[in-house]
């Protein structure tokens, strides 16, 4: 059995399941407990290509003999995560006869977890569902905590709910077949539980021959330290109003700006935090913040995941900070959240827009000074 | 102060405020309690002209300086009770920087509690949100329990979710301008409680003239009676699981078929409902379930309530049938509340489709006879 760690939050209680081989293992057990005719898997056409087969292995037995696993796939990325993608979803459901008493699985990253969350969280007025993320992203981060969410074209996860899974199953074995870009940007938030809470990553991903995992490398350890830290602060603040969940953000409010002004297509969302946690670091030494040096061991941890961006990256910080002006427009407020020292981050609102400007421009060159 | 019940749910506990007025006594405290700098009104357009100077002075004077009171309006009917809706809704929010600071009023019947409730869920994964029903029928039922959600083309209310509001406002003083056929409609859910639950509230009914309330009757005793028993039903059953909040269904499964046969616009939920009830209890009767006669007592309660429908009601027992049929294939189960006896309610699942059909034929033809 691998390694069990409990969320509690939203009135219950439910295991991260972190493991090589973990949802061949765990997937048959918890069909017994939840007992659905039915399991709809939501996920993406290469993936099911890829995994379909043993994912249906693992489900298949324990469903009767009416049951079946049905797919909704939807092509890759960002752009996909809309309301109409989820009324698809929903019209798919009610073909298959989906109930109630049936269950939803999430297979893939980030997307498809924020959007079988919500498609979960608002079919019938709410089906079971698990998380079972693809990619070092969505395993650390974004498929623990029950944030679901799709994007309007005026912003990412305007429209959303808190709605939590039975269960998340986080298979490393998965990410063998993983894009390495697509790690190396997941790498990018398991730093930021280095920097945010636990000097042990840092040095651990200090200690990686040219800052990258070595081959063969077993993330499962990895994983889990992540995972324990999300599943302790979403305890500690389901909803996001207590500003401690709001600590997770180190970085992304830099980081949705560079999204947004670069192109979803060609910035990974992790890429854009490491390159927005660079500059609050930054933030924190210019401003006077920080007790402690900080760009460098931010530039030595973080520029090593940036190696695949492509260069010169197409963005200015007149974009940048034209983005935040309209999130802030929207009643965004404009937080980042800065380092007085390591381990001890700070809310801080809306800092002088010429400290904003200084900090992306050099961070930028930087950027391209690195190659 | 009107009288206050509370409803325990979703992990908090919120007030229904019933009397006379009671929206000017209770909005301002609950503005001072709950400090938004913006109040999004969601309502339909013949509501804001009848209403809307009354409550933006309710409302006024606890927002801050620079706090505003917003409205959303859309057209009556259930046709509107749409994704397509909801989306405009959330763009309206956006456009007028709503935060998850502020906050929703949900102003008018069933549609727009449903449609407001949703989009106060699921708009920046949630904001805060109060009920003030303007209809009877949403006063004493659909406003209280935090059931939300819209139609797709498929069906009724097959997205949605839980979403509990901060306050029920009932304030009866709305319904004097309330269109009659509306009031009869509502008081269709009326007597639903007094056969689940309260012999009291069908002696009242049986008691007035002609079977309807007489002029200038204070709604107040009846609406809080009512709610009492809605909140106490959603208290021991939150989500719908446990057979217990199942009950409300009564009449129900006739009821949306026959809306759905005869169309929205033909036919009040209310007026469907009280057909769906007469139906049941004279399937309980017909199957040998009720151990007291029922179907007289339902035609005395109910017959009066259906006054204003048009007849003849364009609508047949194969269309019906052919409803009920499509909804399970959708995976909708065919389950019937019917009653051993007064205030003895029971579940049955997929009766013979003989007695169905003929169940709804003779209450078709019971309903042609009584003019």
């Amino acid at each position: 059995m691998p390694g069990e760690l409990m969320v509690r939050a939203g009135g219950k209680e439910y295991p991260i399941l972190v493991g090589s081989g973990s949802y061949k293992e765990a997937l048959p057990e918890i069909l017994r407990r939840l007992g659905p005719d039915k399991v709809a898997v939501v996920s993406h056409p290469p993936l099911r290509e890829m995994h379909g087969k043993d994912l249906e292995e693992a489900l298949r037995d324990e469903l009767p003999r009416h049951g079946r696993v049905i797919w909704f796939t939807f092509p890759e990325g960002e752009e996909n995560k809309t309301l109409g993608t989820v009324t698809e979803g929903y019209r798919f459901l009610l073909r298959e006869s989906l109930t109630r008493e049936d269950m939803i699985l999430a297979f893939g990253g980030g997307v498809v977890g924020d959007l079988a969350g919500f498609l979960a969280a608002t079919y019938m007025r709410g089906v079971r569902y698990l998380q079972l993320p693809t990619t070092l992203m969505s395993m650390v981060d974004s498929s623990i905590g029950g944030k679901t969410g799709v994007d309007l074209p005026e912003g990412k996860n305007i429209v959303g709910c808190f709605y939590h899974p039975e269960a998340v199953i986080a298979d490393v074995s998965v990410l063998r077949t993983l894009p390495e870009r697509e790690v190396l940007s997941g790498l990018a938030e398991v730093a930021k539980y280095g920097f945010l809470y636990d000097t042990e990553i840092l040095r651990g991903m200090e200690g990686w021959p040219e800052g990258r995992p070595p081959e063969g490398y077993d993330f499962a350890p990895l994983v889990r330290r992540c995972a324990a830290h999300k599943a302790r602060v979403v305890g500690e603040d389901e909803m996001d109003l207590k500003g401690i969940r709001a600590f997770l953000n180190y970085g992304h409010t830099f980081g949705h700006a560079l999204e947004a002004a670069a192109g979803y297509r060609m910035l990974r969302h992790g890429e854009a935090v490491a390159l927005g946690m660079i500059m609050a670091s930054r933030m924190a030494e210019w401003s006077g913040r920080a007790r402690v040096p900080l760009v460098e061991r931010h530039l030595r941890v973080l520029l090593p995941l940036l190696r695949d961006i492509p260069r010169p990256l197409e963005v200015s910080a007149r974009d940048i900070l034209g983005f935040m002006e309209a999130d802030k427009k929207r009643g965004r407020s404009l937080r980042f959240v800065l380092l007085r020292e390591w381990q001890s981050p700070e809310l801080v609102e809306s800092p002088p827009p010429d400290l904003v400007w200084e900090t992306v421009e050099r961070t930028l060159k930087d950027l391209h000074a690195a190659r």
